[in-house]
C-alpha cells in the first residue's frame, strides 16, 4: 500500500477515475472525495469512487497522505493554498490541471514552506463528464506530466512519481513552462478548433455531416467551462498556436486557390506521416 | 432483384463495399469490378466483393445495367465519358465522388445525348483504404447525396435513389453547387484542418498527445492523392470555407489574448449545442 489514505478534491471524470484506480490497483488503503454538489459525492461514493466524502475541504484533508486536486485549472491553487492550512505536515500534494505553470508558480510563491506539491497532469480525458462516467482503466498506458522546479522535495517528488505510476500512467518530466507550450499545441488548440468547426456549421448542413466531421469534433461535446479556464490560464501559448495555426490557414488557402497540387500534396504527405506515426 | 448486372469502376473502400452492400442486399445479380492493379481486383474477388474482374473499361461496362464510378473525382467524368462509348444506350451511370459540380457539369456538356447520369455522393468512408476495409454496412443509414439537373432523366434519377436506397442509404438531393458548398464545409475543411493540425505537430511532442488530438486527426491518414484531387475540384468552396475559419481562427486568438471570459464562453457553449445536437 503507497499511500493509507488519499483525499480527491473534485470528484469529477478524473477524480473518480482517480479513485477507481488508486483502489483497484491497491495504491491507497482509504479515498475521501471533497466536492461542492454532496448529491455528486453520494453518487461517487455509491459507485465506490470514493470511501467517505464531505464538502468542507479542512476536514477532508486532514488525515491525508496525499491529496490530489481535479477540481477546474482555476481553482486548484487557491484550494491547494486553503488545504494546505489543515493537511498534515508531510502530506504530498499533486493536482489534475490541464495548466501548469500559474499554478506552479502561485504555490511557490505563497507556500514557500510547503516544497510537497507536485503539478501533475495525466493526458487523459473525455468530452464525457463526472465520477458516473470514472474508470479504472482511464489513466493505463496514459502519459503523466510530472512539472517539478528546482524548489521541489526530491522525496515528495519520488513519491508522486510512484502514486501516477501506480494509477497506471508513463511519467514524463517538463518545466512547467515547457508543459503549457506543448498542451497549447497538443490538446488546447485542438480542443478549441474542433469548437470553431463544429461552430461554423449551419444547422441546415447537419445532415450532410459524416464520420470525419464527427470524430473531429467530438471533444467540442466538452464542458465550457473548463476550457474557458485553461483557455486564461494558457492564454499567451495557446494564442501563439493559434496564431501559427491561422497562417497555416491562409497559406493552405492560397494553395487551394492556385490548384498547387505540390504544395497540397506536400501538405497532406507531412500529415500523413505524422499521424500514421502516432498510432491509433 | 434491382438491376441484374453492376459494374463498379474503380474498387477501393467506396466500390468494394458498394458491392458488398449490393450483393448481400440482393440489389443485383452480378458484379463486375473494373480498376488498373490486378493483384487488387483478385484479392477483391476472393473477398466476394466483386464476381469477375478486367482493368478494360470497355470490356467491364458493356453488359452493365449500371455503372458506378468510384474512382479519384478527377477521373471519374473522363472515365464515364469513355465508358458512355461501350455501355449499353439505356445504361444508367452513378458514381461516389466528394465533389460533383466539375463532373456533372463536365458530363452534361460532352454527353448532351446521354441524361442517365446521375450524380451521387454517400457520406460514408474511413482513413483506411481499399477493397480490404470494403464492408457491406458501410452505408446503412448513412445519407447518400443525389445531384441531378434540369437535364437528368426522371426514370433515371428514381431507379439511381432506389439503388442507393437498397445500399442502405437515405437519400437527399442538391444541386451539384449546393453540395460542394455544403461539403466544403461538412467534410473538405475538416480534412484539412486535421492535416493541419497533425503537420504542425514538432516530433518531440507526439508523446504529449492524448485522445482528443488523435481524434481530430484520424482522418489525416486518408490517401494524400485522392484529397489533393477534391481540393482540385472544389477550389473556390473550399478556399472559401478556409477563408471564414481562418477568420474565426483570428477572432478567437482575440479573445485569448483579451482573456474575455464572455467571449470564450459563448463560442465553447454554441459549439456543444450545436455537436450535442449531432448525436455520436
Amino acid at each position: 500500500m503507497l499511500f493509507d489514505s488519499l483525499t480527491i478534491v473534485g470528484v469529477g471524470l478524473i477524480g473518480g477515475s482517480i479513485g477507481l484506480a488508486a483502489k483497484s490497483r491497491a495504491a491507497t488503503r482509504h479515498v475521501v472525495g471533497v466536492g461542492r454538489k454532496p448529491e455528486s459525492l453520494v453518487r461517487a461514493q455509491e459507485l465506490g469512487v470514493i470511501d467517505e466524502w464531505t464538502t468542507d475541504l479542512a476536514a477532508g484533508v486532514r488525515s491525508a497522505d496525499i491529496v490530489a486536486f481535479c477540481s477546474p485549472v482555476d481553482r486548484i491553487a487557491r484550494q491547494a493554498l486553503d488545504a494546505a492550512s489543515y493537511a498534515k505536515p508531510l502530506a504530498l500534494f499533486t493536482d489534475a490541471g490541464s495548466t501548469k505553470a500559474n499554478i506552479v508558480r502561485d504555490l511557490e510563491a505563497k507556500l514557500p514552506g510547503h516544497p510537497r506539491f507536485v503539478g501533475a497532469h495525466p493526458l487523459a480525458g473525455s468530452e464525457k463528464q463526472g465520477a458516473e462516467n470514472a474508470r479504472a482503466d482511464l489513466f493505463d498506458g496514459r502519459v503523466c506530466v510530472l512539472t517539478p522546479t528546482a524548489r521541489t522535495d526530491t522525496a515528495a517528488l519520488e513519491r508522486v512519481t510512484l502514486f501516477w505510476q501506480a494509477l497506471g500512467c508513463e511519467v514524463k518530466r517538463l518545466t512547467p513552462e515547457e508543459h503549457d507550450l506543448a498542451l497549447a499545441t497538443t490538446s488546447h488548440l485542438p480542443h478549441f478548433v474542433a469548437a470553431l468547426l463544429a461552430g461554423s456549421l449551419p444547422p441546415a448542413w447537419r445532415r450532410f455531416t459524416a464520420t470525419g466531421f464527427r470524430d473531429m469534433t467530438r471533444i467540442a461535446s466538452g464542458d465550457p467551462s473548463l476550457w474557458t479556464a485553461i483557455a486564461r490560464e494558457n492564454a499567451l501559448a495557446l494564442a501563439h498556436a493559434l496564431d501559427k495555426f491561422g497562417e497555416r490557414v491562409g497559406e493552405l488557402r492560397q494553395a487551394v486557390l492556385n490548384q498547387d497540387t505540390d504544395e497540397l500534396t506536400r501538405i497532406l504527405t507531412d500529415a500523413k506521416k505524422v499521424r500514421d506515426a502516432l498510432g491509433s
